[in-house]
């Protein structure tokens, strides 16, 4: 409870700087991160209430409170039962006088802050991650020791499954495939196996069907599992029986591409930057066009979080920080070949945290 | 793609008998039921506008717009490339009037909904579902038939599982055993299998572990795959190896609590009523402050969805709506006993859609 209790004590700090007077937090990525509690948003109105001094309250529904009867070193609970009005329960919390400033978790449902707007008219909502972001982008020892381990299994993954026969198998039948290795290799859960194979693969992002992988398909895998909810992301691509037409050369452009932004990541450089190294090598060999997404975003806790690399980005990459550094080349009707590991800001600069092969891949 | 169209139809006529403009759909089962596209929320927004009359617009990246080409039909598309503002690219969609009331998309992240809010300042948002939930609630026949489905294989699920030695495994062993009968007996995908051994079933909501099954256990099971989208919701609590303590007495009150509510289904009922005959019985036994819960909730594209099957609800209940009805009772530190199924309200009543054994049954 102790490294919980520091993040809320520092969230605190900055909302103290910010000027916010409330955190309402519902089951997320934040609440697991401030609290280790992992819960699923649903239709009963469930939020952490952080004030910007002082010990927060957990609200939730009555029935669920026997569970985190031993959080109570960290937040006080109180509970609504199933005719109540939630929102009468939480505006009790903020008596005498209602929060002046608001931030609301940025994925709490919409419904909830339509409700929370309605019990306080007179407050201002801006989004929480504006204070929780910065804190969660550069990740701690020990969540960067989970990163490892689940970036170690998704490669370990991707080593046996090209070792094996794909050829007949459909993309959903490679994909539990993928998923049964991601688990036999230490990651607690799967969080995605995507494989598109053929012309699927010149979809970003496909969903996968019954399509039966032929000699002559580019196939693409998308994955991570998760170990200690933190996520790993990478993508390979692979030819199976032989080179696709032009597969060679766009491969070699793809991954010359995602060494030269793996390579330009460093503290200080803003996060655009990342996303111009790779973009100005497939545009300078006459694929800009076919490179349609941001180069990254950030991983951790969730498969997409800041920071997000993007040509606009003028944010300042710092040590700490784990990304996805992934370009590709989607080439409608045909292939399409994409690159991506998960990198880690250093003080000396860009670490992969994944090491499987980058080399052309022909399976039999 | 007519059955779509025709539910678009409904809901615009819906709009205009409530004065909304414009409904904003974020990726949700609302978004599935209207279009039959299935996506995840993420960080780039995404949203299907449906005006009061004419053509929706569906906006979305540029990158994932050739994955929607074949839906024209349905909607127009606007996309909005990696580094351009969607919020500009929306409001684009109203000119050259904003729109005067918005429903918007209840499971829509509030960060999405403070974004709009600024580009639409003088707009008044409420909730889609307002217009939504009363088509969704009352079931069509190709509906139905999924449902149908989907409750027929959790129903064999468990027959199998129940005929197979349990004792030794862990919950999360036992969880993956009911996952893989799932999909062995029909479901498309496996929406949930919860697994509460010995003093866990006493949790409503129990997060499943690494507790070993063994003899005087009580074991709850609450489970559903998925066909078609659609979910089967189903609990079912037996004994290992001969009876808990009081568990033949507390059995006996929530299986006839569960049937005097299904009994107490029929067109024109108020919701709350189904909740009270359950109650009754449970009440009058004695253990009254041990049932915690509702009595049920909506069944189909969402696990739980409205009608919810509150004491304080006086929604008439209508042919065609699918909810649980699931009364149990916990006594902490010793077991708790829940019984449900999937209910389907008809001309003449409450049809159950599962039928697995309700019996009381001890395991070896």
């Amino acid at each position: 409870m102790d490294s919980y209790r520091n993040r809320l004590e520092e969230v605190q700090l900055r909302m103290r700087g910010e000027g916010i007077d409330y955190l309402l937090i519902a089951p997320s990525a934040n609440l697991l991160y401030l609290t280790g509690i992992e819960e699923q948003i649903t239709e009963r109105l469930t939020l952490l209430a952080i004030p910007a001094s002082g010990k927060s309250t957990f609200l939730l529904p009555a029935f669920e409170a026997a569970r985190f009867a031993n959080h109570q070193e960290l937040f006080d609970l109180r509970v609504w039962e199933e005719t109540d009005d939630p929102y009468k329960a939480l505006k009790a919390i903020f008596d005498p006088a209602p929060p002046t400033t608001v931030g609301v978790e940025d994925t709490c449902w919409a419904r909830f802050l339509l409700g929370l707007q309605e019990v306080l008219p007179m407050s201002r909502f801006i989004t929480a991650g504006a204070v929780l972001h910065p804190l969660r982008e550069r990740k701690r020892p020990e969540e960067l020791d989970r990163l490892r381990a689940v970036s170690r299994s998704a490669d370990e993954a991707f080593t046996r499954l090209i070792s094996s026969e794909l050829v007949g198998l459909s993309e959903l039948e490679v994909s539990r495939r993928l998923a049964d290795l991601l688990l036999e290799s230490g990651s607690e859960t799967v969080g995605f196996a995507t494989v598109a194979s053929g012309p699927h693969s010149a979809s970003p992002h496909h969903t996968m069907g019954n399509r039966r992988i032929s000699k002559g398909d580019a196939l693409l895998f998308d994955f991570g599992g998760r170990i200690g909810g933190y996520y790993a992301d990478v993508t390979r691509t692979v030819a199976v029986g032989g080179l696709p037409e032009g597969f060679e050369e766009v491969y070699g452009i793809v991954r010359e591409a995602q060494q030269a932004a793996v390579e330009r990541v460093e503290p200080g450089v803003p996060a655009g930057e990342v996303d111009a190294a790779a973009r100005e090598v497939i545009a300078g060999a006459g694929y800009g066009e076919h490179f349609s997404h941001r180069v990254g975003h950030g991983v951790g806790l969730e498969i997409h979080e800041p920071p997000y690399l993007r040509g606009d980005s003028d944010q300042p990459l710092e040590p700490g920080m784990t990304f996805s550094v992934e370009p590709g080349i989607y080439l409608p009707g045909r292939f399409g070949v994409r690159i991506e590991d998960t990198v880690l800001v250093t003080r000396e600069g860009g670490e992969r945290l994944n090491h499987c092969s980058r080399e052309l891949v022909i399976l039999p």
